[in-house]
């Protein structure tokens, strides 16, 4: 009787990262296939320690309904922050999202009609693609090399797209695929956009998690038009669960951001965000980030020299230099889904490579592989398993 | 250079209440314009007391990624509580949102194409009709009289609007007018969905806040075919600033709302979930409510007292048996809008009526007028400035 969904979430189906993470539900799977930072890296003492202080010093403040814009001190801090990095320029602004995701997702709804273009990476973060997803953009891939996202491909699909709004990427240590999108690279990305008039979100959530090289300068840095939004967030960096990021762009966008946030969370919860900003004035920030990056550096350096040790050779990977995934691929004579099936079945999850395709019916040979979230011994363990996997499947 | 903002924001404004709101910053005005619940409501020592034990006892829970349908404990003591008031059905579901404004937000963008119609009452609240604007989705606004949404004018409103999705209603002590809608007017509201194949979305912030008078079924209570889907929130009963709120109704639809959760929030700030969970099954909440009715009782007495003793009797009041808000009209010979800027100019603010009207240009002979924020003494003396203004200005 009743009329069916709209049409911009009706084909919206649950990440394909959720189908494969019911299997571990089942204790005994090592699962390779989340992407939750480490919670050994969660400072839950002083986090503790933090939140006693606002309840008994301001409890009203943590309680009561706040401004959509966001907690005025964490904004101040992140302002003064992102200009110290060369990010916030004149005529910029920030506001505080429910994590980088509801940025994402609001930059899509406020910049774009059903039937717009947005582009991007292929494959890339799915929870993005999604959100494009569900105000009915057409998602236009461009592959990528080694460097990024390759230039003469962009500059073909922004010819073959008029109607593009935004290009979006994760520049650093991208999700899936773990690669850094080079200096050069994100020239020519800013270049092109300006070229073609369209804008660039670039998303940052892992960019402080650098654990090896050396830092390479954000587009947003670069931008001298006003034409980068750029999302950030405290998931990798303090705790997702908190759910607080940020936009951060030309104040007119920004401020239409906000009136779009207005009508759906009305404010991030205010306690999370006053959290954050004792946290990044009573702690020295950059020690904590030292701390996280440490993790990170040895576990993805277990990981790497167990696919080394473990793989067949045939089997590429990546080899990020910060973040949370590596990503490995097969050879194209084998069949990328039944190896990750076969690797469920002997207890060991992975996120086969087409979750993250711009064309969802597109075929991979790729898949995805976490590292923050397995404890060592899981790690071990599980590389081992997924080299006797490929012994077995991939002949 | 770059193109403009997507058709379905392009239009949209910040709330009309955010600009009286800006007079408000002046501590020297008396605000009846906000609608934020009374202070001295908070459970400030027993928050505290729950998020130290969540820190000892769980601290990667609250802090690490949880799933989108919402902490699971939480939807279970949902579940249960709206099972025994007879909302929760066979094939029913609940997910967590972040506000009950998510809810509305979230159930627009599911259900909604561009220039779908919502009918709702009109005047109705501006949270809600911006998110439906905010998804170019059409308004029909419904006059009402006491006894709430008037039923023919409903009926006309359906036969005149085929492509509706929804109805949107808030039976008791809506925002702005105060009123409850009477039984026999939800059944016939629900009769009428059900003839005309559309969906009711019963929004109940106040519902558990009914200080005089007794209990009216709801809508959801009432549905057999499964066509109301329900919201609620915590923001009034616990803390707005945690923004926990929950979306009821059929499964499909939930499910299909949790997969547009998951590209936007991913999830409500897990340690706000875990603190209403604990805070329900710790104290006992009946006399927690108990204790709210008292102060709005007595806070909402004092404003009718008030009005009636200090404004002419020209100017009509709505008497609210519940939640926070008074509806007040001037004769149509008066302007209303410059009556509410001759108000601030004294010094108390209230919300001019065409903010809450479902034709944005509408003219309007009504305010809003908020009793739950200010203190007694500013209660008093700002009806006090009103009675003056009324003299002053309506003559």
């Amino acid at each position: 009787m009743l009329k069916p969904f709209s049409d911009r979430v009706s084909g919206l189906q649950p990440s394909a990262i959720r189908e494969i993470l019911k299997f571990t539900s089942d204790p005994e799977v090592i699962s390779f296939a989340a992407g939750n930072p480490a919670p050994e890296a969660f400072p839950t003492d002083v986090i503790a320690k933090l939140s006693a202080d606002i309840f008994r010093e301001e409890p009203i403040n943590a309680l009561q309904y706040s401004i959509t814009e966001g907690y005025p001190k964490l904004r101040e801090w992140l302002r003064d922050d992102l200009t110290k990095k060369g990010l916030f320029h004149d005529g910029d602004q920030i506001v505080i999202t429910s994590g980088a995701q509801q940025a994402i997702e609001t930059t899509a709804k406020i910049l774009c009609n059903e039937g717009d273009v947005i582009i991007c990476e292929d494959p890339a973060f799915v929870g993005s693609l999604n959100a494009f997803r569900s105000y009915g953009v057409k998602l236009a891939g461009v592959p990528m090399d080694d460097d990024g996202m390759m230039t003469d491909k962009l500059e073909e699909t922004l010819k073959a797209n008029p109607t593009t709004k935004f290009i979006y990427t994760i520049p650093n240590f991208q999700n899936p695929t773990g690669k850094t999108t080079t200096l050069q690279r994100r020239k020519e990305i800013l270049a092109l956009a300006e070229k073609y008039g369209v804008y660039v979100l670039e998303d940052n959530p892992y960019g402080a998690l650098r654990f090896e090289g050396e830092d390479v300068p954000s587009i947003k840095e670069l931008d001298t038009k006003g034409i980068v939004l750029y999302c950030g967030t405290f998931s990798k960096t303090l705790a997702p669960g908190l759910r607080v990021g940020y936009l951060l762009g030309d104040s007119e966008i920004v401020a239409k951001a906000v009136v779009g946030l207005q009508t759906s969370t009305v404010h991030t919860n205010i306690w999370a965000q006053m959290l954050a900003y004792r946290f990044l004035t009573t702690v020295d920030f950059d020690e904590h980030l030292e701390r996280l990056r440490g993790i990170y550096r040895h576990k993805c350096k277990l990981m790497l020299d167990g696919l080394k040790a473990e793989l067949p050779e045939f089997i590429s990977f990546t080899q990020p230099q910060g973040g949370l995934f590596i990503w490995a691929t097969l050879p194209e004579r084998f069949n990328m889904n039944e190896f990750c099936k076969g690797a469920v079945q002997k207890k060991v999850a992975v996120v086969p490579g087409n979750a993250f395709t711009a064309d969802e019916n597109a075929v991979s040979h790729s898949f995805r592989l976490n590292y923050s979230t397995p404890t060592d011994e899981q790690i071990e363990k599980g590389v081992k398993i997924l080299g006797e996997a490929a012994k077995t499947l991939l002949v």
